[in-house]
């Protein structure tokens, strides 16, 4: 059976993971794992897999490798990370509906142990894959990169990371969305000159200086562009403003955040470019910047896996880490269960039918 | 003679009230009194005084009254704050130039222990005042109003404030200011949808909504008003802006804090009127107000004062405690060396020559 109903109970709660989907994503639920805390979550998907002898385990701090040596010609890796963000009252999960019209609410419910739910499953169910397989269940997705521990794995043993195709887990309406878009931060800075606000004649308003800044972003409009059959929707937007020190003096200074999300057809310069093209005549500083990863649709493998789960791609907007994969040459998807939007949402959920349908789909295309 | 040359004496440095006035203010410089520390500079202060004997003192926590009682038919106080905004690495004071050219440059000389140090050597000047005096010397002013110590006097032992006219020594260049301007402060608030930035399109930004508000302060020309005879500047700036929460969130939130400096013709309700009519369309919320004084300028003592200071008086653009004499029915002015542009600032000063140019316009006045 499952875990308990909340993860309070002080040993390791048993993952049952050839039974029902949507009480196994529960029980992950219910195990506590923000950024930082993975160890026992991950205790306990190494638990559940280690009775099953089809897969090799090894453990690397908080990320788990689990891999079949059946000698196939192709090896496919199946990803998800562990962590959530910080919990929001939605600790344990709670199930609403009947049936297949289950859902499952709670912290991590859609971003993302619906898909570590899945991939559980898939590596219990499947003991004679048509690819060899490795499972890779690892920590600290949701905060910085450096701490990311798949980046970790890609930047000090590359060689586990080894396939010739890679679907992360991560929600898309358990549909394949391929690629993902880039980021880039830039800061907007105005300047001016401090006064004492009873005599602001003194002085010059940096605040009031970002005004068509904010005039020209709002009238924005990002390009729809389309990569390898993909049409990709970018967003340029002013994600953080600040400016003033006190309630009587006039600013001298304004900062504003500007984050551009960019299709994977542009590398790094490309994207820079166009943010100084659209922001001409501002004081912009690029200050951070991950591209994204194109499609790879056009690899027999991907196409292959397309086909076998539906037959249609989408778009990925948000940047995921098959953008790790895609920088070590290894073409990766993004396909798992539930609403991308709803992912660090306090009201995060997850269908059971989502759950199904990712399930079935890799067992067919895998089987 | 004065104090040494750094504040950092063991023992309560000696202030010598009739000798050299710029070394007086180095002395007063020399020992720190940022607001909340005010204890050893008024214990300084007292000390100089308990020799005179035309006056009897009192004090109150940190604030020192110091009186003359000859009878006389009007009673006239001279008041000034003691304490200061933080060091920024401008105390001890250093004095520049020669002779009536000198300057005093350090934390506090021209806000405002210029007027400290004119009103000490009237103080010990003047032993037989045709006016009788109530010399005031105050804690708190340059921090939250409900801590200042002229604020608690008005409130819990207001009889000592009794007088015919009042003279606050803030810095004014040497000139009277009358009156002063009121001061009120607004919050504008823009509420968007939060969404992630990789899919902007089902937000909607707060952030970029403020643009619209930045443009019309931008562009908005603010009033001068004349009050009995002279003409006050008003001003309404934006003072502080902020928005966002991380740097992948579309802002659901930005907030515009907003300052109006108005002139002493208008009440709490016709400056919020005003607010209201600039910032028609937008979500306004009044935070805080101080309304101003009205010069006063018409009543006899001020007519005379005045006069005998040469004749011309300005209006006064910040907000000063002389609005607490006004509010208890005392008409007041500011009229104290240093140049009021350089309150707060890191490089403020004081000319020598404006400390001769007050002592001797009071000494005119009340000798």
């Amino acid at each position: 059976m499952a875990a308990p109903a909340t993860g309070a109970a002080p040993d390791l709660p048993a993952l049952d993971l050839t039974g029902d989907l949507t009480d196994l994503l529960v029980a992950l639920v219910d195990i506590e794992s923000v950024s930082g805390d993975e160890g026992r979550v991950t205790d306990a998907i190494e638990a559940a897999l280690r009775p099953l002898a089809h897969l090799e385990l090894e453990r690397d701090g908080d990320v788990l490798f689990a891999r079949t040596q059946l000698g196939r010609a192709e090896r496919v890796v199946l990803a998800g990370h562990t962590d959530t963000v910080p919990i929001a009252g939605n600790v344990p999960a709670v199930v609403t509906g009947e049936g297949d019209e289950r859902v499952v609410h709670g912290r991590g419910a859609c971003d993302m142990k619906g898909g570590v739910a899945v991939q559980l499953a898939v590596a219990a169910a499947l003991t004679a894959p048509s690819r060899d397989l490795t499972f890779i269940f690892y920590d600290h997705e949701e905060v910085e990169a450096e701490l990311n521990g798949l980046n970790r794995i890609a930047r000090e043993r590359p060689e586990l990371l080894e396939a010739t195709f890679a679907v992360l887990g991560e929600p898309s309406n358990a549909r394949v969305e391929g690629g993902c878009q880039g980021t880039m931060r830039a800061e907007v800075t105005f300047t001016g000159v401090a006064a004492h606000s009873a005599r602001s004649w003194m002085g010059r308003n940096a605040v009031h200086a970002a005004g068509p800044l904010l005039e020209r972003l709002s009238g924005h409009t990002s390009a729809e562009v389309e990569v390898e059959g993909l049409v990709y929707r970018e967003g340029l937007n002013a994600v953080r403003i600040s400016g003033g020190i006190a309630g009587n003096v006039i600013p001298d200074r304004c900062v504003v955040e500007v984050n551009y999300r960019f299709a994977p057809d542009k590398d790094a310069a490309a994207a820079e470019a166009y943010v100084r093209e659209v922001l001409h005549g501002f004081d912009v500083t690029i200050t951070d910047v991950a591209v994204g990863a194109r499609p790879g649709l056009d690899r027999p493998v991907a196409a292959d896996f397309v086909a076998a789960v539906g037959g249609e791609a989408w778009p990925k907007f948000g940047w995921t880490d098959v953008a790790r994969f895609s920088s070590l040459g290894i073409p990766a998807v993004n396909f798992g269960p539930g609403n991308p939007s709803k992912a660090h949402a306090d009201d995060e959920f997850c269908p059971t039918a989502d759950l199904h349908t990712c399930r079935d789909a890799l067992l067919r295309w895998l089987g």
